[in-house]
């Protein structure tokens, strides 16, 4: 299978698709390619081509499209990821699966309960972290485009644009341990294709009160994501698969 | 929520249950619970019973019945994971969040592209690694049983008791990239509840041909989870999360 790499709008003029930074020790030095190799070249609006190097210098490899792609791997609706800060490296695991498993977004954000702070410095270098994780994830998975991640945010900025959304969930943990709980499926299967959905993801000790009231108040539902208690960086895989299942393997 | 524990069948006596070993380091340390408290014990028959601490010694920990649980969270059809051997703390993360999904059966298995080997002293010390993660996992998750862990096999091993089986699958990574695929959920869907399945997850280079062979003349049917190539980790977990929504969450 052909090694993918996504490259900057700026590297590509008309045919002629330039490759820089990390990209280059990877392909030179890890998959060992020459010139007269092939790789697959991303376009950041989602096109892809397959490319033959040219020539390699120690910075630059310069690649020629030999054909553009058709397939398209991306997820029928779009899916934002809201997800607490939590212990660990409990976040970078949330955006390799979750990239794998087709999110459009990662939100991390700031709960009441979040045993973790991030501060102006940490939140810089730990965001640049999770996009670095997200083009790998996208290369590797072969999805079309690289989720978006953005700073760090508190739920109160976040639900500022909730409203741009078609479907606007939560996982609750009490909501397992309900016998009327509200169907996941019943709220994944009311999208259509190209709309978008967006979940919050509590950190390890839950919710708050303050911030379950401030979710109902702004028209999030709760879903139970299976019977069992899911961990904080579970929960969001489990549900990009029964995204993935309900639009791309039902029929 | 209450925290609860996997307690062995001779540790019960009657309505009587002696907690012993980690579990009490637990109990006393991490949780700082006292005389009086209650924790949930589970039976390995998968019965639970809500339990009054009554006394607190340096090994021990003694409880009484006070009330016997309805709540049952297993998954309706027995899913066996059969996992190739991968790099670094894969086995662990498949083990730990396939526990919380549902999966009933762990089989580690040294596929022909296995990057690592385990000998007969590394395999019991990595195996009795994983039954430990298990059986917080389960504890954590709110099971009713722990999923079993077997030693690792040989996949001829394997295939040896795979007529036991209602489904047989395995992962292929060219399934995902065909038009024609076979689809999850025509798989999943023809199964009822108390019938089991197995899949077959190869490891980080795929399954030999050889491989794919011995699948093909066993039953097996290759099946694509998702567009999307996933990692040797995170395609359980995909798989166990479909199960769910199909088994547990559509209606």
């Amino acid at each position: 299978m052909m090694q993918r790499y996504f490259i900057r709008e700026e590297d590509w003029q008309g045919d002629k698709v330039r490759v820089t930074g990390d990209d280059v020790h990877h392909i030179t030095r890890v998959m060992r390619m020459k010139e007269g190799n092939e790789i697959i070249c991303n376009h950041p609006s989602g096109k892809a081509a397959s490319c033959v190097i040219e020539s390699i210098s120690p910075d630059v490899v310069q690649c020629e499209v030999s054909e553009w792609l058709e397939g398209n791997s991306e997820l029928p609706v779009e899916v934002s990821i809201v997800q607490a800060l939590g212990k660990g490296d409990k976040l970078e695991t949330v955006v390799q699966k979750g990239t794998e498993m087709g999110a459009a977004y990662f939100y991390p954000y700031q709960a009441d309960r979040s045993v973790v702070k991030w501060d102006m410095k940490k939140s810089s270098k730990k965001v640049e972290r999770l996009r670095k994780i997200a083009k790998e994830a996208s290369e590797q998975s072969h999805r079309n485009v690289i989720p978006g991640i953005s700073d760090v945010q508190s739920m109160e900025q976040i639900l500022e644009h909730s409203s741009d959304y078609d479907l606007k969930i939560f996982a609750y943990e009490d909501e397992a341990r309900t016998e009327q709980f509200h169907s996941l499926s019943d709220a994944i299967a009311s999208l259509d294709s190209g709309q978008r959905m967006i979940v919050f993801i509590g950190p390890e000790g839950g919710f708050s009160d303050n911030e379950v009231q401030k979710l109902n108040d702004s028209g999030f539902i709760s879903v139970r994501l299976g019977p069992r208690i899911l961990r904080m960086e579970t929960a969001p895989l489990y549900l990009l698969a029964c995204v993935s299942y309900q639009f791309e393997e039902m029929r």
